[in-house]
C-alpha cells in the first residue's frame, strides 16, 4: 500500500517523502536519519566523514530535500550532512561567466544575487533546489533545450569522497569554459546523486540575461502536431528558450484550476530569449510553423504581466492536476524518448492511464523528449496504488522500448534501480558499480541508491 | 634534440609525430607498434581485445592520427587497432537530430553524407579527424562557443574495454537528448584518450545547417579591446558562431604568405549563423561593439566567396607561420583560461617569445578563452629546441596560475603529463588512477598515455 507525499518541482518548500509498506523498487520507504549534523565548512564536512569512514557509518547528503525520487532517505541508517549552513556564493566572475556556490545556495538566492551583473543562472527543474544538489542529481527543466542542463553547466566541484579526501573535479579553484585534460571527473559527479561523495561547492557557468523574453501559448488538433511542430522549430534554427507540452486533460484541468479559458486541446508554451528584434523573427518563423501544422490561434506577449497569464496554465499544472482529485496524492513519472517517439509513448501513456483506471496529466519539455505523467491517486487504496506503481513500471519500458530512458532529470534514486539496469544492461551496470566500489570501497556514500 | 613534424590541425593528412632524442615529457619520441591489426567489425575488436588481454599486449587505438599529443605512439609496443575499415554510417534520425558513426568515419564524410537532410554536425577541430577520435580526445575548435566540444554532442558511445567487453554507455541504441540515469559513463570516455577503452561507434547529436552565413573581420588597437569585445559580444548575447583571434605578427605572416592586405593588428575573425534577418541585428550589434572597443574597420560579408577572401588569413594561419622560417617545424601549445585573463597571458607569451628568442605566431578560439601559440624553430638546433620545450612548459605553468587548463582541446597525451599533475593535484590524479586501475587494471589501453 502506498502512502505517497511528492512534491511538485516547483514548490520550493516540497518534503519529498514516498512511504510505502512493501518491497517494491518503484516506491520507496520514508527512512530517517540515525543523526544529522549541519557542518558550516568543507573541512568540517571533510572531518566528519573520515570520522564515519573510520566506523562505517553511511553518509547521506542533504541540500533543499527538493529531489523526487527518495535520494535523502537513510535506507541503511546513518548520518545525514545537512548542508545548508554552508551557504555562501563565491568567486563571481561577471567577464568570464563563473560564479561559485555553496550548497545552501538555492538557484533563486544565486539569481537574486546575480540581479544587477546582466548574468543569470538559467537550469530551472521547478523547485528552488540547492544548487549543489541540482548538480549531484544531474537536474534540468523547462529551459534546457535552450541552455543545456547541470552537466553542461557545471564548471568544476568541490567534493569530500568516502575517506574524508577533498577532490576538486577540474582542479582547485580551476574556471575555464573548456578543458581536455584528463578523464571529466566533473561530469561523472555530476548526477551521481550523491553515492560518490559531498559535493561541498559548484563552479557554475553563467550566461547573459537576455534583452527581452515573449511567451506564447498555442493549441493543436492532437498530439502528433504539436510534437512534429517542436522537431520543425528546433530544426529551423529557432533557439527557443522553452517549449512546454500539455495534453488536452491538463488543459482542461487548469482552465477549472484556475479559471483560464485555453482551449480544451494538446497545447505548446513557448518562451523566447533574444533582442527586441531577433524575438519578432523568433515569432514570426515559430508562428508559421505552428499554423502549417494545424495551429489556428497563436497568442503571445511581451508584457510580463500578460505572459504570466498565457503561462499561468503551465505554471498550475501541478495543483490543477491535484485538484483533479482533492485529498488524492501526486506521483510523477519522468521518461525521455528521441523525440521523433513522444506521439507514440504519449497517446500509448493516456491509453494505458484509461485502461487501469487512472487519473493523470501529461506535461512535457518536448524539446528534450521529456514529458512527466501527473498521476493523482488515493494513497489509501492498496490496489490503485498497485495499479500506479504498475504504470509507472511498464512507461518506463516503453520509454525503454524506444530508445529512451527511464529517467530525463529526476534521478534513479531508490524507485528506478531495477529500470535502470534493464536500460544500462549488465555491463553498463558493472562498470558504474566498479566506479563506486573503487571510489567508495566501504559503500557508505547514500548507499542503496542509484546502483 | 627535438625532430618534429606536427600536422597543422586543419590538415587532413596531418601525421603528427614529434620526436625527441631525450625524456622530457613535453614532447615525445615516434614509437611504432610491435603490429597493426584491421578490425572489420566491434566482435572483431572484442575477440582482440581479449585476446591482448589474456596476454598483456598494450592496445593502442588508431582513428586518421590527427591528434597532436602523441596519442597514437606505441611507447610500450603492442597492438595498433587501426579502426579505420569499419567507416559505416548508422541509425541517421532527421527528426530526433542524432546519427551513429563508426571510427572511419570522419567529420567531412559526415557532413557531405548529410548534407541533403539539413543537418550537419558543427565540432570543428580543422583536421579531418575521425568522429570517434575526436570523441576519445574531446576535440573542440573553432564553433565550439556557439555548439559545444564534443562532450556536449556525443549522446552515446560504444567502447570494447580492456577485457573485451562491449560497453554502450548509455545503453545500448539509446539516443535520448537528455538523462539522468546513473553515471554519466559517456562523459567519462569522451576524452579518455583510448586510456579506458576502444570506441567502436558514437552516436552524435546533429544540429540545423543554418540558412544563411555571415564571415566578418575586425582589427584593434589592442590585444586587450579585442578580447573585452569577444567578451561583451558574448555577454549582450549575440550568438556568434565562430570568434577567431589573430596576434598581429600573424596577420603580418598571413598577409605576406597570402598576398593579403589586412591591418597589421590584433584581429578578430567572425562568422555568424542564422535566418536572414537574425543575421542582419547580430552583425548590427556586433559593429557597434566593435567600434565601442576601438575597432574603426568592420567588414562583413554574406557571399561565400567573399567570406573566404575575408577569412582567408585564418585559415593559412598554419602555413603563413611555417613560411616565416622555411625549412623549419611548427609546434602548437593549446593552453586555455578564464576569458579575462586572455590578454595578459597572451601578452606574456608574446614577450616570452621574444626574451627566449623564438618566432611564433597567437591564433585564438578567444570565446572560449583558448589559444595556441604555433612556433617555429630549426629541431635540429638543440638549444633553440630546448628553448620551445621551456617555453610550452611555462606557457602551461602561466595557464594554471590564471585558473585555467594546459589544454583545450588538444588532450594530454604524452607531452602533459606532468602538467596534468600540477592542474589536477594529488586527490585528482588518485581518482583518474583508481578509475583507470579499476576499468583497465593490466594497464593495457593505450599505456602511458594521459595519466
Amino acid at each position: 500500500m502506498l502512502k505517497a507525499v511528492v512534491g511538485e518541482p516547483n514548490v520550493s518548500t516540497a518534503a519529498v517523502v514516498l512511504e510505502q509498506h512493501g518491497h517494491d523498487e518503484s516506491m520507496h520507504r520514508c527512512s530517517p536519519p540515525d543523526a544529522v549534523v549541519w557542518p558550516q565548512s568543507v573541512e568540517q564536512v571533510s572531518r566528519l566523514a573520515a570520522l564515519c569512514y573510520d566506523h562505517r557509518i553511511p553518509i547521506i547528503p542533504f541540500g533543499t530535500g527538493t529531489g523526487l525520487e527518495g535520494g535523502v532517505n537513510a535506507i541503511r541508517g546513518g548520518i545525514c550532512f545537512n548542508l545548508t549552513h554552508m551557504d555562501r556564493i563565491l568567486d563571481l566572475n561577471v567577464d568570464d561567466f563563473s560564479v561559485t556556490v555553496e550548497p545552501g545556495v538555492t538557484r533563486k538566492a544565486l539569481n537574486s544575487y546575480l540581479r544587477d551583473t546582466g548574468l543569470w543562472f538559467p537550469v530551472d527543474p521547478g523547485a528552488d533546489a540547492s544548487l549543489c544538489g541540482m548538480a549531484a542529481t544531474g537536474a534540468s527543466g523547462t529551459n534546457a533545450v535552450r541552455y543545456g542542463t547541470m552537466v553542461e553547466n557545471v564548471v568544476n566541484l568541490e567534493v569530500v569522497l568516502a575517506n574524508g579526501q577533498i577532490l576538486h573535479t577540474s582542479g582547485q579553484g580551476r574556471r575555464f569554459r573548456k578543458s581536455s585534460a584528463g578523464y571529466n571527473l566533473t561530469g561523472l559527479f555530476v548526477g551521481s546523486e550523491g553515492t560518490l561523495g559531498l559535493i561541498t561547492t559548484a563552479t557554475l557557468r553563467l550566461h547573459g540575461i537576455p534583452e527581452a523574453t515573449v511567451g506564447a501559448v498555442c493549441a493543436f488538433p492532437s498530439i502528433q502536431t504539436a510534437v512534429d511542430c517542436t522537431v520543425q522549430i528546433i530544426q529551423s534554427g529557432v533557439p527557443v528558450a522553452r517549449i512546454e507540452f500539455l495534453d488536452e486533460v491538463m488543459i482542461d484541468a487548469c482552465n477549472k484550476y484556475s479559471g483560464l479559458t485555453n482551449a480544451v486541446a494538446p497545447t505548446l508554451f513557448l518562451e523566447f530569449h533574444g533582442s527586441q528584434q531577433g524575438l519578432e523573427e523568433q515569432l514570426r518563423r515559430t508562428e508559421e510553423i505552428t499554423q502549417q501544422n494545424g495551429s489556428s490561434h497563436f497568442v503571445w506577449s511581451e508584457e510580463l504581466e500578460e505572459q504570466n497569464r498565457l503561462w499561468a496554465a503551465r505554471h498550475n499544472a501541478w495543483y490543477a492536476t491535484l485538484a483533479l482529485r482533492p485529498g488524492c496524492k501526486g506521483y510523477s513519472t519522468d521518461v525521455c524518448v528521441p523525440i521523433s517517439r513522444l506521439p507514440e509513448i504519449m497517446v500509448q501513456a493516456k491509453e494505458d492511464m484509461k485502461t487501469s483506471g487512472l487519473t493523470g496529466t501529461i506535461v512535457g519539455h518536448v524539446g528534450d523528449g521529456n514529458f512527466h505523467c501527473i498521476l493523482v491517486f488515493n494513497s489509501e487504496d492498496a490496489d490503485e496504488s498497485r495499479r500506479v506503481e504498475e504504470f509507472v513500471k511498464q512507461l518506463g519500458r516503453n520509454a525503454l522500448a524506444m530508445r529512451g530512458t527511464c529517467t530525463g532529470e529526476h534521478g534513479i534514486g531508490l524507485g528506478k534501480r531495477q529500470l535502470l539496469k534493464e536500460e544500462i544492461g549488465p555491463v553498463g551496470m558493472e562498470t558504474m558499480r566498479q566506479i563506486k566500489s573503487v571510489l567508495d570501497p566501504k559503500n557508505l556514500m547514500n548507499p542503496g541508491k542509484v546502483l
